[in-house]
């Protein structure tokens, strides 16, 4: 989040963006490898070392840094909670869940879906331009944070005047934050470059197929840093 | 973030915290030791722990760790940046830094100065339960977030109609949640409990001497899960 990039990106991504189009099934599911358990810096260590970062190599990331990226963010960490369902490595309003991760990949658009830690194909074409301008659309992986308003189906949302008020505007956008303060941590612990930012919510929705109740807020650029070694 | 304390705990406060009010110069500066540059789980592993727990003991944590656990929020992890300040282990919306961190200890409330990295007395007295019911307010530390709009003194935030926008709540809701992203993932990674959870909003602008610019948004609880065994 910095001046240039996350206020006065939103107006210029109409021209940004390619106008590469195709159908999901043009793209098969992406089943990942399981997260690793363990390795990469402490969270301590992690902490010296995060920081946004820009310059982003456009060089491809292997499936399992993939795999460990997006389960970072939000996958699944634990069974049969109490309250009836999987936990996830970031909280949320009353466990509601409500943010879906929409990832762009040079080839296409996917849905992670994290209980069976899977990428589901949305729409294939080269979109990563949506989430910003110059390197970031070059860059190998471009996370969009979608809140779905249906998440918000039981109570306490059930009460009146709390269905998409401020309120829970700033649960969904406290969640975002949460899951995005994952994925910054773990990109410091492998030597990975993050930038968290504005993204086109203008030809988002359409483009990623998305239903009248979810709306696309930030987006986070992840790859190797362009002006650095590339890590262990 | 559940279902009994994030949505329902507001309209109870009023009742619940004490009425301890005190001076804060009865209250000492805390300088807080140099926070540790590495130690605890890696950043994989505390994601494997990370989760709620609000069955928190009353046992105070040492002030290494307590130092630990406020730089790890929003502390500073390095100096120059090319914008001119120091930069923050949590991003911020074009680097506003615009989050406060009011530390409520048994004796009384601090605020978290991040530069000389120390904690300043705001207001003696007992002011836990003014983050929540039950275990919270006997829990050893109490993290308030509150915002500053003051922070957003500079461009890009002077164009038209975007002070205290839907806009700029986005960004501070987002940055509030990178800073408890970093909360969970350190108490994960030490074996600590956390619980991120609604707060008073009606007695704590008062209470803890608020300007009109700033807004206290929600409440962290951080000690030792007082069903488990301390940790190492």
């Amino acid at each position: 989040m910095n001046r240039r990039t996350f206020l006065k990106t939103l107006p210029a991504f109409g021209v940004l963006a390619g106008t590469a189009t195709s159908f999901s099934q043009d793209l098969q599911p992406i089943s990942l490898p399981k997260p690793e358990k363990d390795g990469g810096k402490s969270v301590l260590a992690a902490l010296w070392e995060r920081k946004t970062n820009r310059n982003i190599s456009p060089q491809k990331i292997p499936m399992q840094v993939l795999s460990n990226l997006l389960w970072a963010a939000f996958g699944v960490n634990r069974e049969n909670e109490p309250f009836g369902g999987p936990g996830r490595t970031a909280a949320s309003a009353s466990n509601s869940q409500e943010i879906d991760l929409y990832v762009a990949l040079p080839e296409g658009v996917y849905l992670y879906e994290a209980v069976p830690h899977r990428l589901r194909p949305v729409v294939a074409g080269d979109f990563r331009a949506r989430s910003g301008r110059r390197a970031v659309a070059t860059a190998p992986v471009n996370i969009f944070y979608v809140v779905d308003l249906a998440k918000y189906s039981k109570a306490p949302f059930q009460e009146p005047g709390l269905k998409d008020s401020d309120v829970v505007k700033s649960y969904y956008y406290v969640a975002t934050g949460l899951i995005a303060g994952n994925v910054y941590l773990f990109a410091a612990s492998q030597g990975l470059a993050a930038h968290f930012h504005n993204c086109d919510k203008t030809n988002t929705p359409r483009e990623f197929k998305l239903r009248p109740e979810q709306r696309v807020l930030f987006a986070h650029t992840v790859g190797y840093p362009a002006d650095g070694q590339r890590p262990r």
